[in-house]
């Protein structure tokens, strides 16, 4: 099973994809989706064509996009939830589930603690996928919650065993 | 030269479709695009299929947005900027341009004042184009959008054509 991590972002969008083989875990490969100036139309269409045409080159069975963190800054937020629109429109199109984690499940499944800093995640990165280097702190937050999510599958699925072998 | 108006929101979507020829104004359509459920990909995937078709059937050549009022609740600033991607993005992705009007602005347009209530602005709508019932509150605001946007263009259009008598 191939899972794609989205770390949604207005200025840069962060992707990650890993390949699911058991309990084994593979790097698949990460990036950044990028825009800017003033054209808000333009940017969002923009990250929409560079996320779908990561999805059409990796084609991803399952995706994980994370929750965004609201903050006090109203702006600011509405920005990432434009953002986080097309990030959450691009699976949907591609007719995959969307699981959906906060930055702190996903620092505590990751690192071990939920307040967890960026540059730890980007170590622990490193861990599971010796000699990769994510294309920034973005794309390893992303491949971060692409991880997260395939240990949430893989419990689902042990569980279901489980309970298909007590029946 | 016709213009869309957009007022987003992630449950309900208004739209309204007007003429402009001169500085007559005519209607087209409005109608709302509406989304429910507790799956957020699938509810964004909705409502742009819902305006994408819209913008199929009626080929507008200039939209506009509402600019989102920015509240205190992050939670709700969030999930309206999820659905105002997708309003940004569709009319993004058929090339036209897209003006933004903050919801006072588009009152004081209408009604005259910038805090006008919502069954002003249904009236408003009413003396516009009479006859003319919107499907709901949501799709009044649209075609005041669409209004207060055809306005603008208009003036816009008058300058240019007496920058291009006067040079």
């Amino acid at each position: 099973m191939r899972v794609i991590g989205i770390d949604p972002g207005l200025r840069t969008l962060g992707w990650g994809v890993i390949e699911q083989q058991g309990s084994r875990l593979s790097h698949i490969a990460n990036g950044l989706c990028t825009s800017s100036g003033s054209d808000l139309g333009a940017r969002l269409l923009s990250l929409y064509e560079q996320l779908s045409d990561v999805f059409h080159r990796f084609m991803p069975d399952a995706a994980a996009v994370e929750q965004t963190f609201v903050n006090r800054d109203g702006a600011g937020t509405l920005k990432l939830g434009q953002a986080r629109g097309i990030a959450m429109l691009v699976p949907a199109q591609a007719g995959i589930s969307i699981g959906e984690y906060a930055p702190n499940a996903v620092k505590k499944a990751i690192v071990g603690v939920g307040h967890a800093e960026k540059h730890q995640i980007a170590h622990m990165i490193g861990i599971h996928f010796p000699g990769v280097k994510p294309a920034g702190a973005d794309a390893a937050d992303a491949l971060a919650i692409a991880i997260t999510h395939a240990h949430h599958l893989q419990s689902g699925a042990r569980l279901a065993d489980a309970i298909a072998r007590a029946s």
